[in-house]
């Protein structure tokens, strides 16, 4: 079938298998243990690797002595800067400092030297025999303060992307976009709020460290087994702060214990491949907690500035937003996504968006659900609700009459094509939680939230066998269910039971190159490619059947598993099965494949309403969560548990950054929580049950209809449980995390009863 | 492009790689044992699986005891024919039963139960805890023996194919094959010889015994790392013995430390996953080399009865020929091969070839270098020789008036297209030594040998990377020296280093079936599948290139890593490297890929000449190769080293065959010589340096003209020792081994000058 006979445009019909909730088949290998994850790979010979890192949030390196571990029994290789190739500048170069520092060190954490031994404790004693001499320069971590002339400098010499300017500046990168006529639009305003917010970096939290094993052999070659989102990616990476070909590196991914985007970059990969390339043995690396926390890139903290104006009937009439967002100590954290994301999904005419991203004495951000859109819609929501409250117009009344429909022209300079935001509104206004009523010291709260969903380069294939059971390769690491999902859709397209087909994940030499699983793209994209894959079998298995029965190929039919003659010559024969025509593959041009290399564009925008009932402790500042419902369209929910699962623990993930979750740094920039004591995630009992709705608007661009579904409900989570605390204790949080000792603080300083109490 | 615009006619062309002989790829992991072969794996909890083995050759099961193991403890499973479903008759049931003895053990070493525990010294512990009640049976191992009426019959009630009988018999396939007037064509002869010929059972004698690790997760998937030469037939054999969904099991190969067809079968490998079934761990079995000659399968040892007719100038008019193949305890060992093969080299107008297959109390033969074919040249080659003396014609000039060419249809019904037998012969007349003065005690021979060479289910991959570099995808296990085949081939096709090129080799997850690396297929089927993929690849590059410069697909040329503007537009834009047009793929659809799902046909006939000069002891009998040449047509060395080498060693099995190797059993039936100390492999200092002479008669159905290499030279081995040793002791061996004592007792016997003194 020629490419462009395929037919990706959504196809209603009735559905089998897509839309059923069928056992993961990768869920019991979780349960029971087997499930290969990071640190589980053994090689023989295997070193263990461990890094030093600087203590100092900035430092000059003057000079790292490594003789006397390296003499140490046991030591097979140490190795530094010294042993990464000059790559120049650029954002190669940087993410190879980020992974070992150059001439200095840039935050707390920043690895200085790794060794490999014969074991842990050999590899931690030699670590302590390595020499750093520092010297120690003073530091800056706050992105407005970083930003500001006469903050220490990272980068000498460097100027910003997208201004210009004529001094050394930690802003990294400035940005703008706009559209319509602002000015004009805050004239025509009845009311116009405008307010400052500010998000403090969170990490991702996945349950499994960093973990790796290198082994790179003698003639050049390197096989990585490693936890990571994006085999393609780092493999490429790799390449390039290496300095070696593509096709040298193998990289096989193992079973992730979450991700969340913080398994988009690597940190240590480099480093094993380095201490195997100079011990010649396999190196196996796995971080602790604490390296996790101090070393591998949280979410952006970013301040966020929202002015929005608004008729009396409650029409938003222009909107503008500035952010200054830390990067930590190199740029290119997505800035766009802040600046784009941040007020797309209200049909606001006239917006004016701008801001900087700021280094500083920290660890690069990476990635997280739907990156930089959380802060800057936890800062919007709140001048809605300082809007609605204002106005008198209910909170999602007013949402209503501003959300963004088919046929908006966004900032980003989108049209939307058929989105289902209205839908989520109205479910929400319908949904018992926003009517129920509130006692004493609670309050509710609304928030929306976007995400844009991705596609992108995706490669898969589909393999019969000889009884009509299918494989499927897939290019994206499994990070919230896609092998059960590749499985449905495939299943659906054969007309055969999900059991049937088993996904498995591909290392980067058995397809072509993928993208990251991140950005909400896999179930879509690979979705995508599998279906093309499928729909090629499915061709290749009437062809053969025709030819079987002597008859045309375009005489046949199938459907549900079988083959039939059709037209004039229905009846004709019996049915074939899948399993008789793959049976007779080797006489007829053998095994029957598919195979699909696609960039999937037209992911659909997600859209979703977060409520959140909860109660503050006036006495001690502390939220409970009481009832929380997430209302969200996903075009289709292949899986639904999976669906909802997505939007549960993106909502728990979306509670701790609300409520508890910071980075706490000394006075010498030393972060000072690295562990799960001290960083406070919520845990089962901070929760109550997360109700869920899936509303389905299909996406036209993918034939079940899918969009993104794992990015957007983090999105609204923080503003809602914002607006609830501003409902209940009267005045609304503008900075995170709004913990108990802040929010006592802020009724304090409010002269609320309780406080005065 | 499509399937039918895939020219694979061979292209004479200048070549710049193919031809060539870079390092293999795979080589330095191997000299530096980083190499993961079949027992290098280790996965967290594995077990430690060890097989009691039956020590009688046949014998009723009467009972099996397992309480006692069981309770051991450290032990976690035992498994015994009653965990193996009941797959009814067939050759999946002789496959299962060959691997676990059902009610009865059929050779001495046949599986009787296993065990799994957590140390090996535990396992052993255990087999001897478990109580097996036999009742003995009489047993046979000869095959006219076991044809014979009266003999024990293994399998009581079974009915040979091919002929009708109505007893029960050992006899399990008859065949014939029939070709002109064999009568007339004997009528018209001046000379007719008639002799018998008999070979022993001779083990493949690789270095790595077979070794397995299989895990059986709780929801019914099977991963099994394991040296194969076959991974989608051990998949496809495995779902048939085991009752299982293809797509269930994952079959990964691990390198492979020798196999010459002896690791197409499996043995542990279903007793491996039905341990890890019922112990809920991953299971590992290594065999030792005495279980490996006790219990895997040798190559048949065959009675040849071959009787031909000549004219006075030398041309043959008739040739009849008459086979008993011991097959083991089981039938299905390929005699049709031993019937089309051991005459079809010549150009004889009337041929009869009949014979049987018969089981014994022996271990299920298995395939080896060119299966069946070997056995009956040792045969034929010594009746020409015959021939030759009674005729006076010069051995070669015999061979070479009767040699098959272009256009001749043989026995099994093929025309030969272009092939090499008569360059062959007239290279060994110009060769050295065939015209080298021998001693006193020194014999010279000569001998041809044939193999039709196979082509069959294929498919790989190709993957280009962003910088140009490429992955090749194989299916075919490497048993010699592949990787750096296709790479050489995938290098031509592309106009680019080899170096760039990594072939890296598939589990049954990441390609569709592929067949055996047997048969000497592998160089021009998996060859045929890159080259498609190759070219696929350069058309996707040649249209995005064209895209690029807005110009007609068929405006550009392809050459050497670039394209290029061509005809009208030729100059018009500078040229487009592999990795320019790879590194914008985002932009213009994706992944470069191709893929191939092919049947090769077309495999063009192997032919060979050995000559061997030796000089045998006449006090001791020991006989020393004096020196060795292989002349053979290849069709076209991709990689002449990798020629020379399978020259060389088939060269060097066939030398083990000739003169020591046999299998010697006690009068209970039982081995007794189940290790290398006593089992009679050449070791270096027995051989010469073997000269190798590659003759190229390129195979029109291959682009480069490949034919196989590995089957064609043991073919002539046996055939040219034993004529060598007929003219050193001026009798001719019919029996094989040819080993001292053997070699005493035939010149004594004829009472020749040496043993008379």
């Amino acid at each position: 079938m020629p490419d462009d006979s395929f037919d990706q445009r959504y196809t209603p019909k009735e559905l089998r298998f897509v839309g059923t909730t069928p056992i993961k088949q990768d869920g019991t290998d979780k349960v029971t243990g087997r499930a290969v994850f990071g640190a589980d790979t053994h090689l023989p010979g295997m070193l263990i690797g461990k890094t030093l890192r600087s203590p100092h949030a900035h430092a000059k390196i003057i000079s790292i002595d490594t003789t006397k571990a390296e003499a140490l029994k046991g030591v097979k290789a140490v190795c530094t800067s010294a042993d990464f190739p000059d790559i120049g500048s650029g954002m190669f170069a940087d993410i190879s400092a980020t992974c070992m520092a150059r001439s200095k060190a840039l935050f707390d954490g920043h690895a200085v030297a790794a060794v490999a031994a014969t074991s842990e404790e050999i590899a931690k004693q030699a670590l302590k025999l390595i020499d750093v001499t520092y010297e120690v320069l003073p530091h800056v971590l706050d992105a407005k303060e970083a930003a500001a002339e006469g903050a220490p400098i990272l980068h000498p010499g460097r100027r910003p992307k997208g201004m210009e300017i004529d001094r050394d500046t930690n802003i990294s990168e400035r940005g703008e976009w706009k559209m319509g006529d602002v000015e004009a639009g805050f004239a025509d305003a009845d009311f116009v709020v405008e307010e400052e917010f500010v998000t403090q970096p969170m990490h991702q939290g996945y349950i499994e460290p960093q973990a790796c094993v290198a082994s790179y052999t003698e003639d050049g070659q390197v096989e990585l087994w490693t936890c990571t989102q994006s085999p393609w990616v780092f493999r490429l990476r790799m390449s390039e702060i290496l300095k070696m070909e593509v096709s040298r590196i193998k990289v096989t991914p193992s079973e992730l214990g979450g991700a969340f985007g913080g398994k988009t970059s690597f940190y240590s990969d480099p480093l094993a491949v380095v201490l195997s390339r100079k011990a010649q043995r396999p190196v196996k690396i796995v971080l602790t907690r604490g390296e996790v926390l101090r070393s591998t890139g949280p979410v952006s903290g970013i301040h966020t500035r929202v002015k929005m104006g608004m008729t009396k009937d409650g029409k938003f009439t222009a909107a503008e937003g500035e952010v200054y967002m830390q990067c930590g100590a190199f740029g290119g954290a997505g800035l766009v996504n802040a600046l784009t994301g941040m007020l797309c999904r209200y049909s606001t005419p006239n917006v004016y968006t701008h801001g900087f991203e700021v280094v500083s004495n920290r660890p690069k951000v990476n990635a997280f659900r739907a990156p930089n859109v959380p802060q800057t819609c936890f800062a919007v929501e709140g001048v809605i609700d300082t809007l609605s409250k204002q106005s008198g117009i209910d909170p999602l009344e007013l949402r209503l009459k501003n959300a963004a429909t088919e046929g908006f022209k966004n900032l980003h300079g989108e049209t939307f094509g058929p989105i289902g935001f209205v839908e989520v509104i109205k479910a929400a206004q319908n949904h018992p939680q926003y009517s129920a009523p509130l006692g004493p010291n609670q309050g509710r709260g609304v928030a929306s939230g976007f995400w844009f969903n991705r596609g992108g380069e995706t490669t898969a294939s589909v393999n019969l066998s000889s009884d009509g059971t299918v494989n499927v390769m897939l290019g994206t690491p499994d990070v919230a269910g896609s092998r059960i999902s590749m499985s449905l859709m495939v299943a659906e397209e054969l007309g055969i039971e999900p059991e049937r087909i088993r996904t498995k994940l591909a290392d980067t030499s058995a397809l072509g190159y993928n993208h990251s699983s991140a950005g909400s793209r896999v179930t879509f994209s690979s979705g995508l490619a599998v279906i093309e894959c499928t729909r090629k079998c499915i061709k290749t298995v009437c062809d053969r059947a025709a030819a079987t029965w002597g008859i045309e190929p375009d005489s046949v039919t199938y459907a549900d598993g079988f083959v039939r003659p059709a037209g004039s010559n229905a009846g004709e024969f019996e049915p074939l099965s899948l399993a008789d025509v793959c049976g007779s593959a080797a006489k007829q041009g053998g095994a029957i494949a598919g195979h699909a290399e696609i960039v999937a564009k037209g992911a659909g925008p997600g859209f979703a309403i977060h409520i959140c009932d909860l109660e503050v402790d006036p006495r001690t500042g502390f939220t409970k969560i009481l009832a929380y419902t997430v209302i969200e369209d996903c075009g289709k929910a292949i899986h639904p548990h999976q669906v909802e699962g997505q939007y549960q623990g993106a909502a728990v993930q979306g509670i701790g950054w609300a409520l508890n979750e910071e980075y706490i740094y000394n006075d010498k920039g030393q972060m000072e929580n690295p562990s799960f004591l001290d960083y406070r995630m919520p845990v089962a009992s901070d929760l109550p049950m997360i109700d869920t709705v899936i509303i389905e608007v299909p996406n036209p661009n993918h034939p079940y209809g899918v969009r993104g579904v794992g990015e957007v409900p983090l999105t609204p989570t923080m503003g809602a449980i914002g607006n609830a605390i501003g409902n209940a204790i009267g005045i609304r949080p503008k900075s995170l995390p709004m913990s108990p000792p802040k929010l006592l603080k802020l009724m304090e300083e409010n002269a609320l009863p309780a406080a005065a109490e």
